[in-house]
Formats: structure tokens, sequence, C-alpha cells
């Protein structure tokens, strides 16, 4: 047992399916996964697309794939739908105001990127976050249904970063973000009291 | 641009495929990726099996679905191959022991949770991590190769959490941990200097 012996809950889904309140019980209990931030992008249309996204991770090494998962009616699962080149962007600490801007599909897509800094490979490519600690341009090699979302397997074409390699990661965490400064060393070795 | 002018890099795959080269910087790249820890267990031919886990995410809420990408040649993912049901549980920020214990899939399988805190809802069931922040029992409902990996995707059938609600996340970014209780309040708004 947990020295602390917490407060332990169990909720279980009946074999008929899950209720509204399985998936709030679901949706109390998987933010307390913590995740990085990025942001996906693509050019659709002629239109820079771009959304802030926490769903996605790296594959494999060989090759480089990353995949994103994204909800299959959202606007960026159909650009991603019709275009084979996308990008994400791993956003710095100090970049909670990119997240928050990008956060809602409902977004115009009109002067969508006009206030945060951004850069792209070559004319027509998808632009990318200035300041993020890595980016990738992907190709999509895969897509996969499950349940309401979409899996984007993308393989790596080009990548790199835009901060300095000291910069700390954005980090979503429950309901809030963590991250903006004052994480610990790699190699610290205290416990929360 | 970034009002720092940070140094950035570029580093482009050629057509012909990905070099070593490319794959090492790949990975300098993608460990700026920041993820919560989590440990996947399953009872395989009479034996638990734990490993630590970093690439996993929450795919939909209708119905709770989770996936986790494991290397197809590892030994979780010949056990995730041949039984239904798993678990996943989030390890909290004073989990870092856990998550080393659990991390070399080399360690005999005689023993291995003797000294990590762990319960089951059942016998034979996949044992879960005491303490931790959220666990869930998945049933495999899919499985797509990807490159050197394998997505498994798992509806939720039980979850709960085993750590009392303040409790913080262990995170893994680039080689270390972050996570080990100073974290910000969700709402905080400093940004570093």
């Amino acid at each position: 047992m947990h020295p602390n012996e917490p407060a332990r809950s169990e909720h279980v889904i009946s074999g008929t399916g899950p209720s509204e309140a399985d998936q709030d019980e679901y949706k109390r209990l998987s933010v307390n996964a913590a995740k990085g931030v990025g942001v996906v992008t693509a050019v659709h249309r002629g239109w820079d697309n771009a959304v802030t996204v926490t769903d996605f991770l790296s594959v494999s090494y060989d090759p480089p794939t990353i995949l994103v998962s994204l909800y299959s009616l959202s606007r960026m699962a159909e650009a991603l739908d019709e275009v084979e080149r996308w990008g994400l962007s791993l956003l710095a600490s100090d970049q909670r105001g990119v997240a928050d801007a990008l956060g809602y599909e409902g977004n115009p897509l009109v002067g969508l990127l006009d206030h945060v800094p951004h850069f792209r490979r070559a004319d027509g490519a998808a632009p990318l976050i200035a300041g993020s600690l890595s980016w990738f341009e992907l190709r999509t090699v895969a897509k996969h249904e499950v349940a309401t979302h979409t899996l984007f397997v993308g393989e790596v074409t080009a990548m790199g970063r835009a901060a300095v390699a000291t910069a700390r990661p954005l980090i979503r965490f429950q309901s809030g973000y963590l991250g903006a400064g004052n994480e610990l060393p790699a190699n610290d070795e205290r416990r929360p009291t």
C-alpha cells in the first residue's frame, strides 16, 4: 500500500456501454495524464490552419514517425484528410498565449496567425511556430479511425528547434498548465512532503 | 519572429529515407515532448507483466478509449497480443522509483512487483499501481502496426484513482523527470524572465 493510504476511487463501466456518467468520470480521471502542448499546422485550400493539441506521440525512430489524434469532425482533421503535409511544433513554457490563441477551432482562419510568430520552410509549406522547443514537418503515411477520433500518422521529412536549448516545455495537466519556468533539474531527488 | 531571436536548427531527411544521423537528430528533438509517465500491466501466462511507458494517449471520451504505443518486439507487446485485458496507471510525482524499477524490459518477471505497491480488482486481473493518480482497466479493441511499433487501442472497462486529489504527475522530459512537487498552480500567469 501507498504509505499515505490514499483515498481510492473505483468506477466500473457496465457491459452495455458507457453512460454519460461514465464519460464524465473518464474526463475527470484522464486529465491526470500530463501532456506536452503542441500546435498542428497545415495549409488547406490556401489557408493556414493551426490548432493546439496535446494528444500526439512519437511512434518510432526508424523511420521518425509521429501520430496525432484529432476529433474526426474537426476542421483540422478535415484539412489533414485532404493535404498530405503538416507541421507539429512543441510549445515552450513561455508560449501559453499561443496555446490559448490556437485552442479554439471556432476561430476564423482569416488572420489566425497574425499575432502568432511563425515561419515556414518554403512558400506554401505548413507554418511552424517560432520559439517552439522542436518543430517537425510531416507527411501522412496512415490514418486510423478510433471511436470519435482519427489517428494521423506522419513520417518526419524535416525537423529542427526554434528555441534556446535550455527552454522548458509547456505542459497541460488537469484543467491548467504546468511549466512556466520553475521545474526541477532532471536529476532532482526531492520528494513532496 | 520570436522576440529573443532563438538559435534555430534545421535538419532535412532525404527522400531516400532516414539515415542513422537522421534518427539521432530525431531522438534529440522528439524528447522535447514532455510526457506523463504511466505503467502498463497485464497478466500473461500466469505472470504479472509491467512496464513503464510514456507513449500513450486518451483517444476518445465516447466510449472512453486509450491507446499505448509499444515496440512490436517487446515483451509487453507480446503479452498484449495474447491477452485482451490490461491496465494503465498514471504515476504521481513521488513514484519515480516505480518508473525506474519498471523501466527495463529485461527485468525478470519473477518478483517483478515484489517491491512495487499494487492492487488488483479481482484474482487474475491486471495489477494496478497503488498511489497512482488514475488507473484504467482496458480491453483491447484494435491494434495498428506503425513502423517498429504497435498501437494497442483499449476501451476502458473500469477506472479510478489511487492517490489524493492534490497529487502531482511524474513527467518525463528530455533525459530526465520533472514534477517532484514544485509545479505552478494551474492558473499561474507568470512567465520565465
